[in-house]
Parts: C-alpha cells; structure tokens; sequence
C-alpha cells in the first residue's frame, strides 16, 4: 500500500465518492453538521475534480487546525444583517465560507427571479474555497454568477512591497445549451504560490512576470520569490487594479476587514483566513429567452473552436474548459492524490476513526 | 505656427475648453444636435484631459467619415427595447455610443435608486469612448458604477491566431471623500495598439508579453505584431477570460454583435465600429451609509500611499490616480496634441468653416 520512492510517497488514487464520505465524516467528528459536512466536502471534491488542487482536500488539516484554534466556528449564525431590495448583507460569523457563499449565492438568485439583479455581499466567512462552485450554481439556474472574495494580505500594490492584497479571486459563469457552460475563475495574481513551489522543486526558472524580489525586481528564480519576495498580478498594473476593484467590492463594502487591516496569510490553519465575499446573479430572461442565450453562448464556444490554432497550440479552449476536462477523466479515474496529501489525511482521518478505502496506486 | 522639426509638425497645447467648443462646433456641422454635440465633445475632450489620447479628439476625423458613410448615425432613436424590474435592454439604433452610455448610465443608476441594483444592455451603439467616464458618473451619484463593452474583433483567442474579441474593456468607479475617486479603465489586453506603433517609431523591442508573430508566437518586434501578429491579452489566458465574461455580458447578451460576426476592426472610420456596452450601478446606501463607504475608500487608497515602494519606484498608486494627475496638470496647462493630430483637426475644422484658435507651441 506504501508505495514510496526515494522522491517521497506516491500518488495515490481515489474515488470523488469516496473522498466525500471521508471529508463528511471528519468533518462531523468536529462538530460539523451533517448537511454542511456534506456541502463543504463536495465544494473542497469538486476543485480536486476539476484540478483546482490547490482548492481541494489539501486544505482539510488546516480546517481543522483552525477549529481547533477557535478561528472557525463549525456552527455559526450565518445571518442576514440588512435587506434591502436586491440586494443584502450577511455575517458569517466565522463559519466556513463553503456555508456562507452557498447561502449568499442563493439569496442573490432568488432577488435575481424578483428583481432581475440580485447581490450578496457576506463579511466574516472563512475560506470560501474554489469560487466558481457558486457561480455554476447560478449558471445552472438561468442566471449569469458572478462572485468575488478578498482576503489576508500576500500580495503587494503594484510598485510596492507591502502586501496588501489576497490573490483576490474572481469567478464568472454562463449557461449553455449543447457545449458546457462558461466559467471563469481565475486569482488576480499571475499565478498561485503552489506554481511557485512546484518550479523551485524542480529547480526551473519562471517566466519574469510570475514574482518580484524582495525589493519589487522581477526574478526569474523561484526560490527568490517564495523566500523573499511576492507574486505579481495578472498583467502587471492591469492585474492590480482588478484586485482593488474586488477590495472594494467585499471587504470594503460588508464592513468586514480590507487592506492593511486584514491578517497576513502567512501559515493555513495556524492564522485567520478571514474574507468577505461578494456574489451577484443575473437573471438572463429579463434580456432575452433563456434557451435563445444558451444558444448564443454555444455558438461562441464553437467560434472560439474554430479559430485556428497558434504554432504548437493543439486546441484553442473557452475558459473553464480544461477544467471540465479534468473532471470527466477524474470523474472516470479517479482523483490522483499526492503522497504527502494522502499521507496528511491519513493523519486527520486516524484521529477520527477514518479511513480513506481502496486507495490504489497511480496508473493501477 | 508651423513649427516643423525633421520630425515631422510639432506638438500644440490647446485648452480643454477650446477643444471641446471645436469639436462641438463640428459636430454641430455635421447634423448633430447640440447638446448631443456637446456631450460627445466633453467625453472626447476628457479623456486627452485624463491622458488617455488614444480616446481623445484624435478620433474625431474617425468618426466624421462614418458619418458620411451611413455607419453611423447623427439623429439615432436610442431606445428602452425591454423594461423589467432592475434591468433593461436599449438598442443604440448606431448613434454615437457617448449618447447610448449616457443614457445606458442614468438609466442604470435610477434603477439602482429604486431597487439597489440596475443593469442596462445596450446593442447598436458606435464607440463608447472612455468607458471611464460613464462609470465616474455613478460614483458622482453615490454609487459604484461598472461598465464593459465589446467590438469589432482584432485579437484572438488565447492560443489562436483568428481575431475574435476587440480589446474588450472594462471599468469601475468607487466614490471617495478626501481622495479621488478610484477608477479602473482597461483594455483586457496586455497594451494598445497605439503602444506598439510608438515603438515601432523608436526602433525599441517590447516585452514579450505583449503581442506575437503571425503564428501565436510571442515576440519582441513591434513591427511583426503589427504588421503579421496580434496583440497579447493582460495575463495571457487570465485577459482572455475576462474579455470572454465582457463578451458574454455585452453582445451576447445584448442580441447584438459578438465574436466571428463582429465586424474586424481594420481602419477606424471607414469600417462599421458597432459595438454592444453594459452598464451597472449599485446602490452603496443599501450596504452601509454612503459617507461611511467613501470613508473606507479613503482609508484604503491611504493604505496603498502608505505601501513601501519598490526599488525605483517613487509613489505608489491607486487605480486611476495617474489619471487624475494628468487631468490636473493638462487642465492648468493645456492639452499637448501631436503635430499630426493638430493638422488633421485643422483638415476637418477648414471644411466647417472652424479653426482651433489660440494654439501655442508645447511649453511656449
């Protein structure tokens, strides 16, 4: 079963059903409720799927740490503050932000079916995790989703050195009819810091516009950049501008922490990961027949298909795609898990009672 | 007056006033009304102000040949084509698209008074200009303003080499007490085209990250990206993605324009430059006091000021402060225009009996 090499364990394989019962279960062993383990444990399942890993069960041990500290409370009073229109305030109370996006994207839905527009902004949420869970919702819906979430500072203003920013991420989806739906979801930082760590393992350069030295220089040297230096933004000042539009949009507007009064993100679990979240939806047959912009977007989807290809491009993707893409072959496959993530859930899963079954090999 | 150099004629400083008077007084010549002549004149006029020349008067040769061309409209019946609760659909009927924003804008921002939120698509419209400019009228009115529109097409999709989106841009205005507002204003692409033009000039190469050859490839040669190649989206797919979500919330949307239909962008003026645009207005009273907001908006850009700068890096800015910079100093001193762009206002000023008066030498 331990199947290691001198590079560390390997990766094991398994089943998305089976990684949700186990994330439930240690989940509930912490006092979480059962339909809230089950939500938190499909939204962490379904950025593994679409090979978000960075967004997935990785995160598990560092929840729990955080309940441990009494830094997230495992059943909060998620609640809304004011209401008013289309639009609302909500508290999460420090519960999980999985909790407080699925509540938050539901209600600007249903002030979308009123009003045509609805939007939530929710202050003192958790870790809202991969962020186009939500807006797929609202895309399954008839609605266009559109949600947003700050966070603790890792990333500087753009000719700074003083983080001042989360990677601020931003997710848009669309519905449509034949072809999946769109879905944007991308941080505002260049890259995540998981690249980073990945390239520096490998001892490989980066591109120069991933990060910056301790003093803002671009560096192609990984290491550089995780030791001392930041990431940059997707597009240098473009990247950091979108960043301060979605500062605004959450945490300045829920009354929750933004700039330098948010914590730092300096260790998962052991700090507050603290954020507010800003989710909006659309209701597209105010504008049009649903099923007529369904057709429009698949029509979109097969004219970015039919473009042609740049030299050693082999398919031209609407965004979201490769992510659709992965989750089908995981969905068949499995979800490869790295050794050393297997190897914390089996800690985390030990002191519960748990076990993660049939795990096999990668390739097995 | 002529002041010529080898280089060509030289730069004129003229007033904002002068300049919006002329262009009004043209466009009066041309058949449009006066106060439409005017409004189109102020958006022009403040965005050479804002240092965006791109944008500026320099277009107004531009759109006088569409106008003769039947492509565009002096007396359009811009028009509320659907009604429903927060949103609405307008068809510009291809008028001038400062017109079709204005109203797209007020409309949007009464709609946010009544119900929170408010979102008005609009199709048919020619050339919006400064995108800025409409969502700084929100944030004029107590709320956060965002607006986006698409175009003919002139960069592709990531990794593809068949035009399919224009630069797609975006903004968003957040209203400040002691501060300026901030303002994005963007292109989703990585530059503009005049960008590259200017580089050419100089014989300079460009970073890599800005356009490609004919085959998708980056490269440094100005020239090959002008000439064969296309320009490169901001984060490379990250700016693709955006512009996607801006092309699904404007033409697709909007039931006009979108992707391979688009009209390609080759020669301002001479070819159709419709466009579809999407503005929104939220209601910051219905989140917390107004007061209390632009207090927070203070307080953030105070923490971005505070940031320590990078290594040569003298001030740290907000999103659109630079702009507001410009504005103040071009307001006192002038609007410095290129020789060639003076020479052909004067072409277009001596067929209507106009000339821009009081011209003097840059720094005269």
């Amino acid at each position: 079963m331990s199947d290691r090499s001198a590079a560390g364990p390997a990766t094991r394989v398994v089943a998305a059903d089976e990684l949700r019962r186990f994330v439930t279960a240690v989940l509930e062993h912490a006092y979480v409720l059962r339909p809230d383990a089950e939500f938190v444990a499909r939204v962490l399942v379904e950025a593994d799927l679409r090979g978000v890993d960075s967004h997935g069960v990785t995160r598990l041990p560092g929840y729990l740490e955080m309940i441990e500290r009494g830094l997230l409370r495992t059943q909060p009073d998620i609640r809304v503050v004011t209401d008013a229109g289309a639009c609302a305030l909500m508290d999460g109370d420090l519960g999980f932000g999985m909790l407080v996006a699925r509540d938050g994207m539901a209600q600007a839905i249903d002030r979308a079916k009123r009003h045509g527009l609805g939007m939530v902004v929710a202050r003192q949420a958790v870790h809202t995790g991969l962020v186009g869970y939500y807006t797929m919702t609202a895309a399954d819906q008839g609605c266009i989703g559109i949600a947003m979430n700050n966070g603790p500072t890792i990333v500087p203003a753009f000719g700074g050195v003083t983080p001042i920013y989360a990677t601020n991420p931003i997710s848009a989806a669309f519905p449509a009819h034949h072809e999946e739906p769109v879905v944007l979801d991308m941080a505002t930082s260049m890259v995540a810091a998981g690249k980073l760590r990945l390239a520096a393992k490998k001892g490989a350069r980066i591109p120069t516009d991933w990060g910056t030295d301790a003093n803002g220089k671009p560096t192609d040297d990984p290491v550089e950049v995780i030791s001392n230096g930041f990431l940059q933004w997707a597009g240098g000042h473009k990247g950091y501008g979108l960043a301060t539009v979605i500062e605004l949009m959450t945490g300045v507007l829920s009354g929750g922490t933004f700039g330098f009064d948010s914590p730092a993100l300096k260790h998962f679990g052991r700090d507050s990961l603290v954020q507010s979240a800003t989710f909006i939806a659309i209701d597209i047959e105010r504008f049009m027949p649903l099923e007529a912009y369904k057709s429009r977007v698949d029509r979109l989807v097969r004219d970015i298909h039919a473009s042609k290809p740049a030299a050693g491009v082999k398919r031209v993707y609407a965004p979201g795609e490769p992510e659709f893409e992965h989750r089908r072959e995981r969905m068949a496959r499995g979800i490869p898990l790295s050794g050393a993530v297997f190897e914390e859930l089996a800690v985390v899963g030990s002191r519960t009672g748990q076990r993660l079954s049939e795990p096999r090999p990668a390739g097995g």
